[in-house]
């Protein structure tokens, strides 16, 4: 599986700036692009979100796909650009339109992707709800080789290294996806932690790269995995996360709950498992 | 001023770890707590957001000033937990009313609260649609004297030191609004960076302490420094915006139009100043 091929969107734009202390001298510093994005389906406004343009194809896909529209790339029927050219923001619309018989939940999403995921009002209910969409996954079985310490130890250096704009910047989230073995599979970055994840889900979605039933992935974040990092590779069937950073009660909640491995503090070659601890090997 | 009383609502929850490579012993770690709650006004539904218990009257009245709904503690009629005993998510719900003359447009709203608070299909609208309700902070005169980049320096420790769930779980962010001379007027902490700003600045607006026209405060955060960020802090016309960590282009522009002085990257007693440089004062 050979990793997308990165469109050359920019993503950084120099501004202004002033050191201070210092003698009041102008300089021109890269800084992270952020600009709305509207994503319509079927003619209809899912969602303006903040996010870094570029790969926003793929971050459309991701999302149809992790709030539970489609289940795949097949369920897409069209998908580009804003198709009217004289749209005078056309380069921030994507259309989709759905190819699977099941007409969208409207007002299942209008309380959900719109409410910042949160469709119930504690946690157990939202757990509950995202349970009514997203199947635990399987566990591993006897033939499953689990994940050694030292792959995952790995990761967090192998997407650093893959973020070019970060190194420029200091102001992009990354999430990776990554194969058993740690090779790495996608890598995307964005000013929202949420947008690299689908952007990286996404990716992997167009190009009929997600992981089958039973095999095993790890989707890496850069910082901490809460409750909707969890739900995502869930709803992609990504049976490992690992975060550089913490996680948090409802995000280990739900991991528990759909038998998804949460690793989190992944530094220095240690990490936090909070649930599914066999999908990670330990030779020690 | 005096800080506002902390209520006892803890921050985090334990969960069972297991630590990798390890021995295989289970143990009891604290983890940031997140949960939904969902905001009542005039006894409609305006957002239902994932946020970490504890102080969410002071979130509640800081989304509806930062959302425009209100400009004042004065026009909030009545502000409390779910008025119904018997509600199983009591905890989970707050209700207001409004006092206000001007009823809230909630098409407007469902636009932009609930869409992450972008409003419009490109920078230029969406800073357009902000400044529709937030008017530019004044030019300092000539009376105001700058705040010291030496006060500046000693926010980020400031902030930290009065994070001490912070400390136990690695996963909250935290807002802290500062006078003139760097004394905290009040610190928040959230497992979501723009739910500690909203505790903060509506902590201030419940007990009448938000800086009046021309007074000098500083909005620190510990995190990046994106659009809302900026666009929370004019609403709440406080002039100054620090953050330790990276802005983004949409934040800058916002800033520069709005006449707000925004500091990014505040480490080591060093900052860049992206706009109104004026109000940070430089001994060198």
């Amino acid at each position: 599986m050979s990793p997308r091929r990165e469109p050359t969107d920019p993503l950084w734009s120099e501004r202004t700036v002033v050191e201070r202390p210092g003698r009041g001298e102008v300089r021109r510093d890269p800084v992270t692009i952020e600009e709305p994005l509207e994503i319509r389906v079927d003619g209809r406004s899912l969602i303006v979100l903040m996010r870094t343009p570029g790969h926003d194809l793929d971050l459309a896909a991701g999302l149809l796909l992790t709030e539970g529209l489609i289940r795949g790339a097949n369920e897409i029927g069209t998908l580009a650009r804003c198709p009217d050219p004289d749209h005078p923001e056309r380069a921030n619309v994507v259309a989709a339109t759905l190819a699977g018989a099941r007409p969208p939940d409207w007002e299942r999403l209008r309380r959900t992707t719109l409410a910042n995921a949160a469709c119930g009002l504690c946690g157990r209910t939202t757990i509950e709800s995202v349970r009514a969409t997203v199947k635990p996954l399987p566990a591993s079985h006897a033939g499953q080789t689990p994940v050694p310490v030292a792959v995952l130890a790995g990761l967090p250096g192998a997407l650093r290294s893959r973020q070019g704009a970060f190194e420029r910047t200091g102001g992009l989230h990354a999430a990776g996806i990554f194969d058993a073995g740690g090779a790495p599979l996608v890598v995307r970055e964005d000013v929202g932690r949420h947008n690299a994840v689908d952007k990286a889900i996404g990716a992997l979605c167009l190009e009929g790269g997600l992981p089958r039933e039973e095999e095993t992935a790890i989707l890496m974040v850069s910082g901490r995995a809460g409750f909707e990092i969890v739900q995502k590779a869930a709803a992609a069937r990504i049976p490992i996360v690992a975060a550089v950073s913490a996680p948090s009660t409802l995000a280990v909640d739900l991991a528990v709950e759909l038998n998804l491995t949460l690793a989190a503090f992944l530094r220095e070659g240690r990490c936090n498992v909070y649930s599914a601890v066999e999908r990670i090997g330990d030779p020690a």
